[in-house]
């Protein structure tokens, strides 16, 4: 009767990850319990900086962290903060992100396969951040990953789901949970994803630029889980041809 | 605080309507439940006929009721109907749909102006079904409607949100509730369709032909709950140009 | 062999139309050159004004003048400038447009019907410019319409085939010339039009607005001409799940 | 003045580059004339047959040959098969295709920019077909490709410009020709990529599939030609909202 999420030993009711940059500290924990989000990524830097403004004193015990790599230019330098993520405190969960690109900033997906072999062996549970591609998906899981992490839309760019055709290869074809990541823009992006057959959503920047963050975190929240009912309720077909009546169009004034 | 959306006299805190055709009349309740519909539509014959298959006895007491004016080829034809739908006890709400066009089945703008103008001076608090038209929307405006219900798609289609770009015309230009209705294929359009600022969403083909139609009722519900949500909390710009990072790029590895 | 278009009692055999609003007197005659048009529209009032700004001037007389009714808020004020238009030697085609629509310039269907009734009785050659609907263009049949001119897109915005389903039902079933106008923003948007089955566009903003306003000209008339050709070559059907190789996959290295 | 295609050291003055497969042989050179294409591509297997069907009889000798490794699941493979066509005289052009998925048939970039650094060290001019990724298209620039092949949509599915977003980042930032291949279904779609700034384009399946190949092969061609003209005449701005009419609205009525 559940229907959870399991990335790695871990399980999850909550198909919603919220990523925590661009916005205030102090919205931090309010967002994250409106999301109900039970995976929240972020950079970290933010998990190391000494004093009041160290991002962990925001987020719920409850949660698990997903630190991400942000700042890495190739499998090495991920390797190596994926390491310190560790050391610090911040568990097995790491997200893969290695940008090379500063312009348009699209993860490097041949070094993040390299960095996700290295990590999976040293036992963490690793969530690469990709541009979908079938074949890059299918090395990620022989590599040893918990999930893939497709992106939408260029990172932060609120554009939406630009890459359906090629996610849906990875929900068909792909034996590991698929969290799109990165571009969705809007709610109703986030559900026409589950809808798809997603296994989970990660929104930041639609959330941290909405002009209510909290309340955008529980509309996110509200329609991943919409699109997760649809997805289990089973959609209707489409007519591509012509129109069909709910009601009866004949008959009615001769009765 | 409190979120409303106002109807001639009445006051509805769901912003879901949904239809009754092509489901099983046992499915009626449970689906109007899990929709938490407060407006349910139903062409009018269904409330006729007599004995076990009269469909008003499967929809709760506490929902208003909005008869259909479905069979009508013309205004005449709609108002004779909408007359009857009054007599055996539908109340004062009347769903004008006039369609003489039997292969995409589209609502005939000039003459649902007609019959709104007719209903709307007999007391009726009546809700047009139209193709979305600027002009014709001002017309009904005019002509007394207590809303305007511009089609999405052609009805039964799960097309989607085809008209976009007409129905937001007539949410930024029209001081009528807009309450989308026909075409509405999956919980996300309709999201999209209150993100966009939609006062309201009506669907019965998408639901009906789910696989699981009390599941997609609610799915339905939750999905246009989260678009409202957004709209009120304001959507995030969108970049029309390269990527924006969420978590820093640089520096770490440089601490 | 000859594949051309019918409008009236009138043969031609280019269909793309060129509008002459928004560049300089001077560019037209290239312009409607570059782009072959046989046929072109101006307002009237340009063909009215004395001296050299006569735009009359500068369109060679081998094409078919098609003056538009720019302008006109109603039926009556369309038909008093169509038979000016006739008066001042514009010839029997005329273009209806009614506007009372300031803000996104929509067509008023229900004035341009009545308009068209009354022209078409008086021997004109109509064409008049609507929002597409097949109700609409089944009154414009029956009124005496020689084609149906549906918009694109708001009239000036470059936004591209928007109403492509609608304009789609009036390809299917009317029996008029169906010329897509308004709102058309790019060649490719022109060719798309075309392969639908369209029997001409008419282009004008987006030649305008065109840094090389005559190489625009003639990228409009060659992609109209494309989506002919492909629309009479029969396209290849669309796969949607899957792909299909063109070369052969297996073998050749075990030969 | 002259607007040339640079590949290698060859110059071409055609945009269209023709796929031979799924068709005829006897329809081979009528379509690349209809075509006017200057580089067709082809399997190496069909250049290699004995006796009539040798698909190289068909090909004018005008005509650049541009064989490609399809069969190939690794760079090895692909390294063989390009030196295998140099040797049964196709010359130094090679499309680098590394497939080892059956379902979607999705190219593998990471083989193919080994397979491309090999080749382009041996001399030859190395096309390398890939999904379209920057950082891939940078690795393939290093690698000494002559130019970029990114896929629009699954091979052979005729479903159009999927990966226009993607596309649009090579355009702007990758210093080789970019020649869209692979899922482009219809003219319009092929004109629309050379709007965007492609260089050039290569279409099959859609030509293979159509009712009349020949027909077809040449309105790809006048849409390729459409699509380049209208990129060098400077595309008009899009108007996101309102209208903006082309003729003068106001004023007529009271002169």
């Amino acid at each position: 009767m559940s229907d959870t999420l399991k990335i790695g030993t871990k399980e999850f009711t909550s198909r919603f990850l919220l990523g925590t940059g661009k916005f205030s500290l102090e919205k931090t924990a309010e967002a994250v319990n409106a999301a109900d989000a039970q995976i929240v990524t972020m950079a970290l830097r933010r998990a190391k900086e000494a004093g009041s403004s160290n991002i962990l004193e925001y987020i719920p015990d409850t949660v698990t962290l997903l630190p991400n790599t942000s700042g890495a230019r190739n499998a090495r330098e991920a390797v190596r903060i994926a390491r310190l993520a560790r050391e610090v405190g911040c568990g097995d969960f790491i997200k893969i992100e290695v940008i090379r690109d500063t312009k348009y900033l699209m993860p490097d997906n041949a070094e993040t396969i390299k960095a996700t072999e290295i990590l999976a062996d040293e036992g963490f549970t690793v969530l690469p951040y990709v541009t979908p591609d079938l074949n890059t998906a299918r090395d990620l899981e022989n590599a040893g990953a918990a999930a893939v992490m497709p992106l939408a839309a260029p990172i932060g760019s609120n554009k939406g789901l630009l890459t359906k055709e090629f996610i849906q290869m990875l929900i068909d074809d792909i034996d590991l949970p698929v969290i799109v990541d990165a571009g969705i823009g809007k709610p109703s992006e986030a559900c026409a994803a589950m809808e798809m057959g997603a296994d989970a959503v990660l929104a930041n920047t639609a959330v941290a630029t909405a002009k209510d963050v909290v309340s955008m975190a529980k509309a996110f929240k509200m329609a991943v889980d919409a699109g997760r009912k649809a997805y289990l309720a089973g959609l209707g077909r489409v007519l591509y041809q012509g129109g069909d009546a709910s009601s009866p169009l004949t008959g009615f004034l001769e009765d």
